[in-house]
């Protein structure tokens, strides 16, 4: 059942998620937010998986929420409605933070229309490649709700003035504007943007997991930090990963002119 | 008498507010500083308005603060002037910051020279417009002073190269080096630059009004927080909103395929 | 010894401090970061030096930590390396702090390959140019060891989806990506960069060294406080700076449309 709102297909260490519910335009409901948590969960602990893609079906890479599920239902008391919303809410604060702080590169495949919280998906993603025909939108001001939760971490991805622009138009935005605001490595070709994924994903699969599961971790931890202890914090880290058997392994290609084996 | 110092002119929910002290080049002088402010607060609370544009006349939309007036007194001691000096600083952040922290979107609409406290106001807003032909520059370095005080806008809207660059240097840079920047949204042809700010400020004008203030309120409130607790604080407000009245309005005319009509 | 490291050139108030071991790729090993340390303590306190480039000789700007150095002796213990090891990284983060806290302005010359923590060097520099054909690579990924110091300076100068590509993939990129990243200024062609970059370090060192050192410092300090704290110190640091002598001359020089003449 859970293994078919989200499609996973592995090639070459790297693994493919792909939404898979385009009927629906792909929603973070909460069906789909527990399963893609623990397809998450699964493949952080899977050796043979060294890179993670979130794709999806159809023409829009996700929706957001999904608006039937966030309405009160005909017998629910307000007081019933705020708690489950909230809890939506968490459940999706908490996938998008798995993703952040999780131990392997995650890379967002966009080929659609990524809205709201599932254009809050895009900027989660450690990286993200989009096709030119993809579109991003954060629309709750034509909804009556501002995208605040999406904005958590699409303001952390752009600059003020292109975050606001966003948020406070509600407009869908190219994927030129994308790339330019900095939500998205690169827009290329429709008929080049699987291929190019994963050929930058399978590139990071093979580099050592180690090094990516420790480094991505003390990049998110020290980017909040003041200058100061940031660099105490990352040297604390790097003096371990400079020392390890993988660096030594690494260091020892490097000066022997061939590619590492890892772990 | 303040009226005269800034036009307000009200089109369609969008109030122009427009800087006229065209001879002086639009200082930030303590009587504008003051000004601007008052007219912003009476804005906030009048239901008519839904967007703000700040413009300006002549070719010159702010050339920060009044020199003259910073200028020590021919009679005042330097035990009277820091004190006097420091409370229009405080006059000028506590402006800038009603801007960031007020419940209604504000847009710069530049047409000309933008200037220390002037270049700052412009980063103040949350989105800005230029005419192709404006400039932007912070020359504190030319006159003794390190533009310290417009640096705290401009540095969170730019990344750190571009923004010490404005200041180290203190030179005038162009509309397309602003929006290279990420200082305003876009530069467009002067023909065009009043008109394209009208357009884009209706349709904020048109969007839930109630959303925007809980959204942008939230947005400069989570955007200084650590990660986690950005997403508690969002999720919070996001609930409000999503169980808000204004939301079932506009989730409703959204199934309904209609324009929303906000309370 | 230690100067034929580091070679050193006035010209016109900007110190050329050109890193001067081709050979091994200009290395920062700790010879080198402790003669990079001191070069540029004692450049903070002539008053010729109003202005520092660090340039390097060379198709290699500089290849980070010296590898053979980082490496663990034939005779040496775990217990012992890891301290040396530790040793090292902080010295490599004193002498970035020195740049970022230092009291003159620090322009990156970069005409070669800019490679991890030679990458680092780069954004703990004020602003930096780059010849076109100039390369920049965090390659941590492909030793065992992710380069997670460099990327506290990196990733405090780019979009988060453009450090962590840099991070996590390993890869050189070129003078135009580290341009539009926000690494650097800007890139030129490899005939100008040395004039071009003279240019304007001439043009910083023109202006008020007071200022500069103020500002400076007073920019990296409020960039990493809250909103309202930042104002409050910027309003500290303006007032002193608006009510100084060399404000008075500068303000002076400005009315009677001359150049100021700096202490």
């Amino acid at each position: 059942m859970a293994t078919e709102l989200i499609l996973k297909t592995l090639d070459k260490g790297v693994l493919w998620l792909t939404l898979n519910n385009e009927k629906q335009r792909n929603p973070l409901s909460s069906q789909m937010l527990s399963t893609l948590t623990s397809v998450l969960d699964e493949a952080y602990v899977d050796d043979a998986v060294r890179c993670i893609v979130i794709s999806a079906k159809g023409a829009v890479f996700s929706a957001g929420h999904d608006l039937t599920e966030m309405a009160r239902g005909p017998d629910e008391t307000q007081e019933a409605w705020r708690p489950r919303i909230l809890s939506i809410l968490e459940a999706c604060a908490t996938m998008m933070q798995r993703i952040v702080h999780g131990p392997k590169a995650v890379i967002a495949c966009v080929q659609g229309t990524a809205t709201a919280a599932g254009c809050q998906l895009v900027s989660a993603c450690d990286m993200a490649i989009a096709s030119s025909d993809s579109r991003f939108c954060t629309p709750g001001v034509n909804l009556g709700a501002f995208c605040t939760t999406p904005l958590v971490g699409i303001g952390r991805n752009l600059s003020r003035k292109h975050a606001l622009e966003m948020a406070l138009t509600g407009e869908f935005f190219s994927a030129a504007d994308a790339e330019r605001f900095g939500l998205i490595n690169r827009s290329v070709s429709p008929d080049d943007v699987v291929a190019e994924t994963q050929a930058l994903a399978a590139r990071i699969a093979s580099r050592s997991p180690q090094s990516i599961r420790d480094g991505k971790t003390a990049f998110y931890t020290q980017i909040e930090m003041p200058l100061n202890d940031a660099f105490e914090h990352a040297n604390r880290v790097m003096v371990e990963a400079m020392t390890s058997d993988e660096s030594r392994q690494g260091v020892k290609a490097f000066f022997e002119k061939r590619t590492p084996e890892w772990g």
